[in-house]
Order: C-alpha cells, then structure tokens, then sequence
C-alpha cells in the first residue's frame, strides 16, 4: 500500500500558513486577532495576569518519530505546554506553534501534525493563535508558546510550600517512563527483524499510551476552583517527580518527606517494572514525563483535598534542616536526589 | 591562539538556566514573574491589548554560522521579533528565547548567543522572561517569542489601507541582501583558500552590518505616538518589499501604485549591486531582511509624515482594480511579483 505523498512545495511558505489557519476557529473571547498578520492580539480579562510558556522539542532528543506518530505527536507538544500553564493554576487560552521541518516531511505528514494539534486546542478549549513554519537541515523541531490567565490571588508559584503543608500529586507516576522503554525495546527487535511483530499485550497499552499521548491536568485548574482551593506551591512533572520536588524545597526554602507507601503507581506500572529488572518506586520518582501536577496544600485543607479526585497525598513539607527524604516501607529513609535528564 | 572550551556537560541543563537567569535583569513594571517557574507572570497595562509573535531561526536556512558571530546572532533573533510587534504599531515588552544545540558548542558559544541576547533587551527595552534550552541532533535553532502591548485604537493591522493613501517605508531598502551576498561570495573564496583573506572594503561594512545586525524600527512606534499619526496598515519588511506590498493589498482589498525613483536606495547599495550585476531595484523589491516599516497613511497626514525622519513616501493605494504595478522611471509600469523566501 502506498500512501499519498504531496510534496510541501508545491504550497510554499504562504501557502502552508493559509492551510493551516483554515483548520482553526478561534473560540476564547479573548482572542482578539489570529494567524495571519504580523502579530496575535489578545485581550486579557480585567484584573487577571498573564500566564505565559514556551517548550522546545526536537527530534531525536524529545521524540522518536520511528515510533512516535505524528498526530499524537501534534497533541503532546500541545499537552505538555499547557501543563505549564496549568502548574501555575492558570486556564489556558491560546497557544503559538512553530515547526521547522525538512522536504523528508509531506504535506500529508504536516496534516496529520496539525490534526492533533487542533485535537489537542478542542480539548483544552484554547486557540492557536499564531506561529511559523520553515525548513530545516535535518530533523523536525517543534516550538510551543503557551498563554493563559489567572487572578494574581490565585496563581500558584513553587516557591510558597511551608512546613507542615500536605504534598499531593495527581494520577499515578511511572507509566510514561516504562511506555518508552517498551517502545524502545520494540524498535530495537524491529530493527534486527523488521519482520518480527511488536509483543505488547493489552497491559502495555496504558503504558504506551501515557508515553505518546500526555495530558495535561488543567482540570485540577477548576477542582481546585470549585473546591475554592488555593495550593501554596505546584509545578508539573516533566522531569520526574524526584527533581521536581527539589525544585519546590530549593524555591520554598523547605524540606520534604515523601512515603514509598503512598506513590501513586499502578500495577501495569510494577508488572512492567520488574519485567525490565527496575524498580517501580525508582520510576516513580525518576522516571519523567508524566505530567501529572504536584502541589503542596496547608493542613487545613485536608478535608478538601480528599474530596477532589484522583489526587494522593505523598507526603508532608518540613523544616529544610530536615532534609528532602524518601521514607521507605522498611521505616528506613534515603536522601531524594534528582537524576532528570542530562541533555548535553 | 587557542580560545577557552568548557564543555556544556558540566554545567547541565538546570546549571545552564540559572547562568542565563543571572545574566538579566528585568525592568518592565508589567514582568511580575520571570525565568525559573513553570511560566512567566505578565501584567497588560489597564486598557491596552496584548500582542504576540514567535519566529523560528534555523542554522542553514536562517543563518550561517561561517560567517555569522554568535553575539550578533543572538540580537538578531530578538530584533526580527521586535520587528513584528513594532509593525503592529505595539510598544515591546518581554520576550521568551528557546534554543536548541548540540554539543558541539561550547559553553563559551552559548555565553556569546545570550551576550547578544542581552544587548538587544538593554537596547529595546525589553525583559527576557523564559524559555527552553535543549540538545539537538544537528544544527542551532533559536525559537523567540515577543510580547507587547498598545491600546486597541492605536493597533495597526495589514488590513485597513484605503484607496488614496500614501504608502511610505524606513530606512532603505536592499542593503541586507547585498550585504549577504558578499559574505556569500566571501565564503566561497575562503573554502577555496583558507590563507585568503576577505576583500571588504568600507561601503561593503554598511551592507554587512544591515545583514548580521538587523535593528527593528520601534523608534517609529514611539514617534506615531508622538506625532500623532496612526497608520492604516503596516508591516515590517522581511520578505522583501514586494512581498509585503502584495500582502497589505490582498489584506486590505486594495491596489498599489509604486514608483521607481522613489525607492530609497543607498549609493553603497547601488555600487554592490552593479558589482554583482543586480539591478538595485531588483534588490530593494525583492531582496528581504531589512526590517523597515512599511506602512500606508491617509493623505491628510502628508504633512505630519514629511515630519517623521528617515521615512520615504514611494507611492499610492489605488482601488484593487488598478493592480499592483511598479511605475518605472521610463514611464512605464510592470506587475509586481513576490519572489519573498522559498523556503521548502
């Protein structure tokens, strides 16, 4: 079977841009003016701050197109700038994207971009706003510019957890980071048997899925809300839940404990784990890309917390003279130390 | 002479955020938060509206690293961005800068991008808010995003030129495109014979400069205020003069006449063109890069434009059945055609 293939330059830049605006209406009230001039102009509601983002994301260092497709690839780089802005307890109301991609791509293949991209805005009820497109020497490049809005009184920074404040995290940890290493075993026996067909039973999917198609949980944005909650610190978990904790104690100037006990991990997550010899707790804490948000809350928000769904309390701010610890089931505790990414 | 190299590796990709963090300082009263969050916090003046634009610079496609220094790299990827808010007739303000590169570049070579950077904030008047710092596979893409405001009445779009106006640009045209093909030229001589050294004379500075060190013409955003005039369209020139013409028509549903002997060309740009054997008009209509304004105003602010220092009046909307048309010295007229940049 071959698939239709048009060359991107029977369009041209222009071209290109008038396709892609085609594909958007623009529905945030705010969104004042769009694609198509030099710049966007937005009109942010009386009294709210402006919450902005950016992301970069290039292939081969962020994404794996051999196994990555590009629908869903569309829909995580929107997903996961919009997690920046929901960190902030901001709603999101546009985004910009930029993609710098070479004649390797066809126009079939910027489609299929675009459609999850414009899968992702529908979800998330934000408009794209604006952006550019050019070509590049070699792999694809995605540039993602996130905009929202909040009240001053309720955007959450990482710098305000304090002693004795609850830690919760969102969904459960883990799933992004096994996914991959499924989706890296796989190509590998792929590429010494490109006959050979991929082993993934259905447990994998979920793992897969949390890998290639993240979301963000702007929904905790309205929880939060509705519940009238205000956290005192919060960021998201890109990087792992390990670094992202440090990062809350060193902008907090704060301690942590955390309970192995209460990490939120599914038992795909364990069953994958031990099937590639890690251990899940170490996924948990360092494995990245989930996504989900981690904040911090005062005690007397307990009762409230508990109400609001699919949130664990992990753990509890202390002193910074009390270190940032791990306490393990055994009663024993070890030191959180952040392995993150090393991109260089 | 050996120059100092420290590899990117040691500092990491947090080290590397917090070396950039150190190095700016905001001054805008409407930057509440800046880089080191999940976002950046903004507050938009009461009354005014926020204006948005992102570029993407790729090494090979944007830029030659041959013969382009970082630091002027660096100021030129903001400037080109400033250029677009200032075309929207927006005073700038922030501004968000993602790099992607690889390690082929040292931590002094990232020193020397964000030293350019930070001299076209001091000199724009602009605060760096956030951004993203990456590996990649291949070559440097810089990915700005730039953020102003104005009050709605004072925005300029591309689409509001009327039959009768005048239709003025800054500065001079085609310079930037001269100035790149000599550093072409010149860099085919050295890969030729590396003990060669380049044949520049001084007219050959000012159209290098015009190449490497693009300025954005926000001088004019602060004199419109001043003087009094808004324009009824306006875009910044970085396609090419035609290009834009044909832009601000098709927006505007209108016309364009443009005359010939108008065109403000400089001698130096005329003499690199004849060496070249280019026709000079050829090069200001087409050549791309300069970063002037273009802009169209109602006849009865002629006087208040003849005012305006260092801005030309080279022709005249006309209703859209009246063409597009250059008005040649000779008398006659031929069509204008965007070549602009063919980049896939």
């Amino acid at each position: 079977m071959t698939e239709k293939r048009t060359e991107l330059s029977t369009l041209g830049e222009f071209g290109l841009i008038e396709r892609i605006a085609e594909k958007f209406v623009n529905i945030q009230s705010g969104t004042k003016l769009g694609i198509g001039d030099d710049a966007a102009l937005i009109s942010v509601p009386s009294g709210e701050q402006l919450v902005v983002s950016t992301d970069l994301l290039a292939e081969g260092i962020h994404f794996d197109l051999s196994f990555t497709p590009l629908h869903l690839l569309g829909y995580k780089a929107v997903a996961v700038n919009l997690s920046d802005i929901a960190a902030m307890n901001a709603v999101p109301r546009q985004i910009l994207v930029s993609v710098a991609l070479s004649n390797r791509f066809s126009l079939e293949a910027i489609d299929a971009l675009y459609d999850g991209i414009k899968q992702a805005c529908k979800e998330y009820n934000v408009d794209l706003i604006g952006g550019d497109t050019t070509s590049s020497r070699s792999g694809l490049v995605l540039s993602v510019t996130a905009l929202g809005t909040q009240m001053p009184d309720r955007i959450v920074k990482r710098s305000g957890a304090k002693n004795g404040d609850l830690v919760c995290v969102t969904g459960d940890l883990g799933a992004a980071y096994l996914g991959l290493q499924i989706l890296s075993r796989e190509k590998k026996v792929f590429e010494v048997d490109p006959d050979m067909q991929p082993e993934l039973n259905e447990d994998h999917t979920y793992l897969i899925q949390r890998q290639l198609k993240a979301e963000a949980r702007t929904d905790l944005v309205y929880e939060f809300a509705e519940k009238n909650i205000v956290p005192t610190a919060m960021m998201d978990v890109s990087d792992g839940l390990a670094s992202e904790l440090l990062h809350i104690c060193k902008q907090s100037n704060v301690g942590v404990h955390i309970f192995q006990d209460k990490l939120p991990i599914e038992n795909v997550t364990r069953l994958a784990a031990s099937e590639f010899g890690l251990s899940p707790v170490t996924c948990a804490m360092n494995g990245g890309e989930d996504y989900e948000l981690l904040f911090t809350v005062k005690q007397e928000d307990y009762d409230n917390v508990m109400k609001l769904e699919d949130v664990s309390i992990i753990g509890v701010i202390r002193d910074a003279s009390a270190g940032k610890k791990l306490v393990l089931n055994s009663g024993q505790s070890v030191e959180i130390t952040a392995q993150g990414w090393q991109h260089f």
